[in-house]
């Protein structure tokens, strides 16, 4: 049977699978071929001499050996992998489901065998390695100096009225955000969005927050910044209260912790993510907190349990009601159940963590604490 | 003639159309429809509320209310995308290059009618407003500071040998960039990555710098981040020596920021960008610059002049000798020329310009100089 070679043709900014098999940071869209355990990668004047050095290639193709060749050519692109393609004698070709349309019906017209593959092309990426296991553990360690740093704002803070004061400035997500946002990046990690939201926000799991952070009331800190340097992420959420909690708003932090603990405990090698996330949802329900739509929006336990995390913050496997996703040893996963109901608020509580045979290693070294005096 | 209906299933993070049609931010992929000045984003019960307040279009779909009609179905997505555009009686679609390929083989295979376009959804990007031209201002003030802030401290760093110290350490990249970086971040503005680099690493135009800073060398700062409010980008270059820069070096950068001066005067409504890099290109020569193959790498002038800046970091329209691109009013665009050469160094001088109908409006405020003491 003839084997398909890999194509890509994308940036490693917006390409994990690209960045996974060449190791190498390009801004602008590349052609990647995979074909019989060689590798190429197709690169312009100005990539070329950076690409010898730094890709984990077998061979680069500068495409300023075949400026003869596409001098008349249309669309100098497709032509010049139409003529590589043919070089190394490729006819089948396996691309991602996010391979672009255009390229793909080009291929598709000039008689080429295309499979696309749901996913990553890589199935590889959702076992990780000691290394990269350890390049997300360094961000989880920088989330949580960063998590601290936040928090001491929230200790130095005082309670004026329903609202904080900080530095004789109510304090706002903003602040807290540029707090936690400017100590990542001394750390050469980056946030693209954070969520630091308080009160009513914190019932919507996506409002990042904004304006004053509000005094008695959950404060939802969904930190998950990516390393420059290793360009894996980390993931982690707490909630605390500045001053006092509501009781109501203890039970559900108190609930949503003992949850996670569930999921927490069933992990390891061989365990299905539709479980977790069942006995979660089953936990909440025995406690009295139900999930469905309530006055028009979806209140309770509405979101997933976790994701995979690696080269991008969303990844393989899901853990949530929608598939039987099967855990293996490696996987890094989150474990982030949720409560929100209106009128009382939000409380969200996430690690990052290490799937073993027997069981896994906890990535999230933030202490887990409701109440701030 | 039947409209076509514009098709987008992408994040915002990645797909900056998607963020100019909605002006809403979302990190997982979600489905947007734009068809007879109506447009429907499909969203999860995780963003329905969210996107209700803070989406621009007409209508919010939200997926559970079709959850009985999915139940069984293998592909979810798919069935409620075809599902939706029946609803609304859509046949034809027109989708980007960069559509995922998986959809558009569906779409074929169940009878849509799908062209593909390429480049942007949407030719007003090109066209930047006066609150998007903003938008970059501020970045570029930004920019400024930051720069100013890595001047500073070569200001305050002294010659060591061949090296510099700067708080009793050796000076590096990194530290410079996370000068750079920090400071940017404290704006809510955002750097995936930045060159800082010095010596031999500049004759590589996106060599991004590693390691010592070298004294009476030249040292390139490229800094291109975006805001984290706006999502619009800004780009600036400057080439600077800490101590005595050679003739060789004076002479060159001498010459890169007269070609600038060149490309620059020539902006306005209806120049041909070819020619400008032409101009640029020839002016070169003129001063003994050639540029092509020399020792098996390529040197001289060997990239583009410039390139649009927007909702991208490089966006049309593109100032090279690949394409006769007609700038209009409204483009923002950078013009960045520069020169490499083995043994003696690169140098490069970019600012970020706006073209108006009769010349331009340079956003880029940083000094020009090349040595500093």
């Amino acid at each position: 049977m003839e084997e398909r070679a890999i194509l890509i043709i994308d940036s490693s900014e917006r390409n994990s699978d690209l960045y996974y098999a060449t190791k190498f940071k390009v801004p602008d869209p590349v052609t990647y071929i995979e074909y019989k355990k060689e590798s190429f990668l197709v690169l312009g004047d100005l990539e070329v001499d950076r690409g010898k050095k730094e890709a984990n290639v077998t061979e680069i193709i500068a495409i300023s050996n075949y400026t003869d060749k596409l001098k008349y050519a249309k669309d100098k692109n497709f032509l010049l992998l139409d003529i590589i393609l043919k070089e190394k004698g490729i006819k089948k070709l396996l691309v991602s489901e996010s391979f672009g349309a255009y390229y793909y019906k080009k291929l598709i017209n000039n008689g080429y065998d295309v499979e696309i593959k749901r996913g990553s092309l890589y199935e590889s990426r959702i076992i990780k390695s000691e290394k990269e296991k350890n390049y997300i553990f360094d961000v989880m360690k920088d989330v949580d100096n960063a998590f601290k740093k936040a928090i001491d704002v929230l200790k130095e803070s005082k309670i004026e009225g329903e609202l904080l004061k900080y530095n004789n400035e109510f304090l706002t997500s903003e602040y807290l955000k540029k707090v936690i946002n400017v100590y990542l990046m001394s750390k050469n990690t980056i946030s693209h969005s954070i969520i630091v939201a308080s009160a009513k926000q914190t019932i919507d799991p996506h409002n990042d927050g904004t304006g004053y952070i509000y005094a008695n009331q959950p404060i939802i800190f969904d930190i998950f910044p990516q390393s420059l340097d290793s360009l894996y992420f980390g993931d982690q959420t707490r909630t605390v209260v500045k001053g006092k909690a509501s009781k109501e708003i203890k039970k559900m932090w108190k609930t949503v912790l003992e949850g996670q603990k569930i999921g927490i405990e069933m992990l390891k090698d061989g365990v299905d993510g539709y479980n977790i996330h069942n006995n979660i949802m089953e936990y909440f329900k025995s406690k009295g907190y139900e999930t469905g739509l309530i006055n028009g929006r979806m209140q309770g336990f509405f979101h997933g349990t976790g994701h995979g995390v690696g080269l991008e913050i969303h990844e393989a496997p899901r853990i949530n009601k929608q598939a039987h996703n099967i855990l293996k040893e490696g996987n890094v996963i989150t474990i982030e159940p949720g409560l929100y109901y209106e009128g009382i608020g939000g409380i969200r509580i996430e690690d990052t963590l290490y799937v073993t045979r027997d069981g896994y290693q906890n990535l999230s070294v933030s202490e887990k604490f409701l109440e701030i005096n």
